[in-house]
């Protein structure tokens, strides 16, 4: 069958090529760059947001987004609206947005980290206080990319840990209100919408405008203008990972219906060009059979030509030797979703160190972590796994540290103090220690 | 006496002053921006380490540390050099600082995030393994400001958290090396130090050279051109925050000896001079006396000029109205160190939402935590305590989403999935989710 359609361009490779390691960085290679031009322009409009604050914000988005509203109010969306939204979806979507939002809020409720503290022998107290942060700013994409599964996924942790008001922000190219995206902001807990977008909207959440409270960090994915702007308010607020472009590996043991893999690997692809799927396996015959059925499901589908266009450039069929050679790929490659799609993933789980959501078995396609599941979708891309985490609710709260000292404890403490301080000719901080060491009788 | 003595130059604030919040804004701003200059050389020195490796490092630590290294094998040091380091120091000196350590790990270990997961009624299991990163790179200053304490407080959590190996970088301007600072990486579990620094040493550990290994994270102070080379790699690796200067709010219930609380300031002030020390208080007399007590501890300061000049361009007594408005002021700052120096400190604790740590009642000197309390020194600076940490085991630990829906799970998930998927446009993803769905019967 496969002889009479435009055979798919998907690279094949082979943990015994000789040339395997090169042709392998060279897929996964990624290097989200801003240009010199880029950077120029976001620095140009994020001075103007700072210095004129709405008046700055309001020009950007008559002019970016092809609007012409007169002031902030255009631009603004309160609860009231969002409830709207979400009173007027279809049931389906209602019913289904409301359970994807209960399972997400069930399982990040699990992350919260409670404050704590021990006393020692002589009375002394250490411990750290956890906190929530007063604001987050949510960053939502406009257009064809506005997802409402993402809303639900950057707001819903933000407001688990505690976040005492919640900002969203997200463009309307040409007037365009996505009212899913309005509905998942009512159930995830949003308490203002402003309809601006790009880095004018970093700035603003960033420093403020009269109408936008200053946040104390900014998530949510964006385009290359959004991840620059991120990048260069990144200190003065927090931020989560700059996005590259999302990626599965698919760790296949050959017992996973070849059309259902072949799905799962689509279901990557169609998200876009630069989305890379990369498939797994010992079992030489079984990669044979994905790819015969890759072949006879790519015209099925609605978004046949990104995803062709996206296997083609990003990904791969890897034929590796055995788990072994398997589960060093997955180390090396620390994907953003990997799908241990085999009998025993339990067995393999331990070996994995590095990757951003782990999809076991051959019933958890990763569409069902994309959107219900619980587990967050927000995940490290392009190897940041090695150092990073699933967005959460840790990454709204914080810590203080407590130290409590007994006056014994810091008569002991002082001495140690007082000889490392001299040791850095910090005399002050040794003095400082040393005054609360009462004299020796 | 003070009338004999040059009276120190220290702002006087009071928050009943018409103009208070545009001083203290002024007094808090701070800014650490990297020019376009020294932006162009980072770059320029981070694109020759990743083309040229070893050779590039080796050339760069000889320009601008003023060595004459033939190759890297002159800029390494093992676990034995480091051990000898140890061996040889003055006996007290080793014994605070393996006191220092110890007390530092024990409190770390209880940081550790474990792995956790969850069984539902349908048998499908949510969790997220935690597990630590790979390879860990602490970047500790050279010269007068190479601190082995804090290679203690960068090295410790990194090795707490399991981080397989530790690579640490310290410049050695002028060939000079110090001996604590080798004695602290031995006992902090430091693997390799390289004697590099600046903007190669941070490129080295990004990217990795023939010599130095690439890691996945990079934590520690450093310069301008260090700070400016984190923030450009930061992506390809993690980086901790990107530090200012160093502060202390000190809030006094006027109860405290005026001197101690005078030293407690220097010990912030004699850092550097853009270093920050303020003391609040709602009893103007005690403010008088402190005043006083800083006049006459001034001339018997070892760094009498800095700390002069430190207080004179950023230091500041606050008078307040009450312990409420003391209470506003600390969470508006948001201050590294926060001092309550006061009887009860635990009745104002729960309302400090915004602080790096607290330093609680009159005994604990901010220097007993800089140094050998427990809890990390490395801290959120300039306010940045809105929305970050102390350093910790949770930097160097990561965490997996973990996903194993049972056949049911699939099922009932795959519902909402695809409803929401198709609501997105993203069909791929509705049907992988559809195929786990059996045929109604």
């Amino acid at each position: 069958m496969s002889e009479i359609l435009e055979a798919v361009e998907l690279a094949r490779l082979s943990t015994g090529d000789a040339d395997f390691d090169a042709r392998l960085d060279a897929l996964l290679a990624w290097e989200g760059v801003s240009d010199a031009a880029v950077q120029q322009r976001v620095d140009e409009i994020i001075a103007a947001v700072r210095t004129r604050g709405d008046a700055a914000l309001v020009e950007a988005s008559n002019r970016f987004d092809r609007l012409s509203a007169t002031s902030m109010a255009d631009l603004t969306l309160g609860p009231a609206r969002l409830e709207q939204a979400y009173a007027n979806l279809p049931e389906a979507q209602r019913q289904a947005l409301a359970q994807a939002a209960e399972r997400i809020r069930a399982y990040h409720e699990r992350q919260k980290s409670a404050s704590w503290s021990f006393t020692e022998a002589d009375g002394t107290v250490l411990g750290q206080q956890v906190s929530a942060l007063d604001r987050a700013g949510i960053y939502v994409p406009g257009g064809k990319a506005a997802y409402p599964s993402s809303v639900l996924m950057n707001a819903i942790p933000a407001h688990v840990a505690g976040v005492r008001e919640i900002v969203m922000v997200v463009p309307t190219p040409d007037g365009v209100l996505n009212e899913l995206v309005l509905a998942a902001a009512h159930l995830a807990g949003v308490d203002h919408v402003f309809t601006v977008g790009g880095a004018q909207a970093v700035a603003a959440l960033a420093y403020g405008t009269e109408s936008v409270p200053r946040v104390d960090k900014i998530v949510g994915p964006g385009n290359i203008y959004v991840a620059t702007a991120k990048r260069a308010v990144f200190g003065q607020v927090g931020i989560d990972m700059i996005a590259g472009p999302s990626e599965i590996l698919v760790v296949s043991d050959g017992g996973t219906d070849p059309e259902w893999l072949a799905m799962d690997l689509f279901s990557q692809a169609e998200h876009d060009e630069d989305a890379q799927a990369l498939l797994v396996s010992w079992d030489a015959a079984h990669l044979e059979a994905v790819e015969a059925a890759i072949e006879r499901l790519l015209p099925t589908l609605e978004r046949e030509a990104i995803v062709r266009e996206s296997l083609a450039r990003r990904g791969a069929l890897i034929h590796c030797r055995d788990r072994e050679e398997a589960v060093a790929l997955i180390n090396r490659i620390a994907p953003e979703h990997l799908e241990l799609s085999m009998g025993d993933p339990e067995a393999l789980l331990p070996e994995v160190r590095h990757a951003g959501a782990i999809f076991m078995g051959r019933y958890t396609a990763e569409a069902l972590g994309d959107y219900c599941a619980g587990p967050n979708h927000v995940l490290p891309t392009s190897g940041t796994a090695r150092f990073s985490s699933p967005l959460g609710v840790y990454d709204f709260q914080k810590r203080s540290s407590i130290i409590h000292c007994s006056p014994e404890g810091a008569a002991a403490l002082g001495e140690v103090a007082s000889t490392l301080a001299r040791g850095e000719a910090l005399t002050a901080h040794a003095r400082s220690a040393e005054y609360r060491i009462p004299p020796k009788a």
